[in-house]
């Protein structure tokens, strides 16, 4: 680790959001910070990259000393226009994104910008962390967050040469005396259950506005949601292989098939 | 499983591109086929969802027979509105996305609308197929692809009341008399070497656009990249749980952290 790493800054929220703010914020304790963030809110965009359209970057005042760039794309977008144009040839200690504004847990981490800009960080061989607040609202408040998310970095800084983990890191929305530490952990298995609000427009057409309410259908111990709903931070480490080991032997019957037989 | 299967057939090259014709008239030989598909190109969009925005759903005549259905969303807004809206309430036994104009072996699973779609079916219980073909031309010929896909779906429909599995089929760009046949693999590990495209638009304003060319880094011989590289068809059986389970006990001095000492 060098005396002073160099962190990248995102998230999904948009650039302009409280909980970048806040990780900016701690970052700044830590080492030299570049903001590259959307110019406005991507949440829900999971792994999306924008390849028909341009994209534009701007360089802009929004935190005091800090070098910070809006971009018009999606969050893996930021983090590729950090690596290949912002930051191109300089090494990049960590990734930080968010702090997002709701929880990341379970299989939200399939849909979440936040997440995937962390991922993609990661396929460049950088340590890198998303940090969610369980708490939608614009006024959250970081407070707690900010302590926790020190306390994380400074353990990281003291694993000097440690491998590039990818960290999913949810924080119970419950002020600092009422949180009972950090678990890693695995990701729950839950799932949205959807409902569409129909309606008409002005033109009495009908168009559909997705909601739900997520559910958990996996209480073990283990998991992030168990440690979020007993108020500790939960830390599950995560990467880009999607391989379902356990069911290649249950699907070597297609290894046999003649295909044009 | 019953006597005619109901099938969800969607994509991310939205509904008029060559491949989910292919797709149809595959899928129409083993059941009742619904189509729910994006009205414009989607790829890249990896796991999207459109929160902040309507989205509208049209009944649309595109394959003679078959009810089709076009959206404004992402691919996986398609399977939300499947599930939740035109096919609620009735049991969906397949959902089949693609063929997709392009490889999605590898990491490109990550960015690719084609598997997120299937992902989205998959967490709703539904065994699904993500099928691409390495040709991103729209004049690619899906002759071979559509032999290969009746064999793979043969089998599957002997495979009754199996797990419902997520499925990321590749096939390699030759005549069918030079495919060797299918193989059940794991996820290469290799990346995109992005470079931006930067230029100036008529008002003198920079934009960035994405280019790049796909690297593997992982050469063994259990892996998609190989057996296309190879001349076979891959499978490579997937799953929405991102957990790095190995590096679990690397990360347990988290759980000493004393996050208010």
């Amino acid at each position: 680790m060098k005396e002073k790493p160099l962190i990248l800054v995102t998230n999904d929220d948009g650039i302009v959001a409280p909980g970048i703010r806040a990780l900016v914020e701690i970052a700044a304790k830590f080492g030299e910070v570049v903001v590259i963030a959307p110019d406005s809110p991507q949440s829900g965009q999971g792994h999306a990259v924008t390849i028909m359209d341009p994209i534009r970057l701007n360089k802009v005042s929004v935190f005091p000393g800090i070098e910070s760039w809006e971009c018009t794309g999606t969050p893996v977008d930021c983090v590729k226009l950090a690596t290949n144009v912002v930051l191109k040839g300089r090494k990049i200690d960590f990734c930080l994104s968010g702090i997002n504004h709701g929880s990341n847990a379970s299989i939200n981490i399939l849909y979440s910008g936040t997440m995937s800009a962390a991922m993609e960080a990661s396929l460049e061989g950088i340590m890198s962390l998303g940090i969610s607040l369980l708490d939608y609202s614009q006024n959250a408040d970081f407070s707690a967050s900010k302590i926790v998310l020190e306390k994380i970095l400074q353990k990281l800084m003291v694993s000097n040469g440690s491998k590039p983990y990818l960290l999913n890191v949810n924080i119970p929305n419950v002020p600092i005396d009422q949180i009972r530490g950090i678990k890693t952990c695995r990701q729950a298995q839950g799932n949205w259950e959807e409902e569409f609000m129909e309606a008409k427009d002005p033109r009495n057409q009908t168009y559909y506005w997705l909601t739900g309410k997520f559910v958990n259908y996996d209480k073990e111990e283990d998991t992030d949601l168990w440690a979020l709903e007993n108020n500790f931070v939960s830390i599950v480490p995560s990467h880009h292989d999607l391989t379902n080991y356990s069911a290649l032997s249950s699907l070597s019957y297609f290894n046999e098939v003649d295909v044009y037989g």
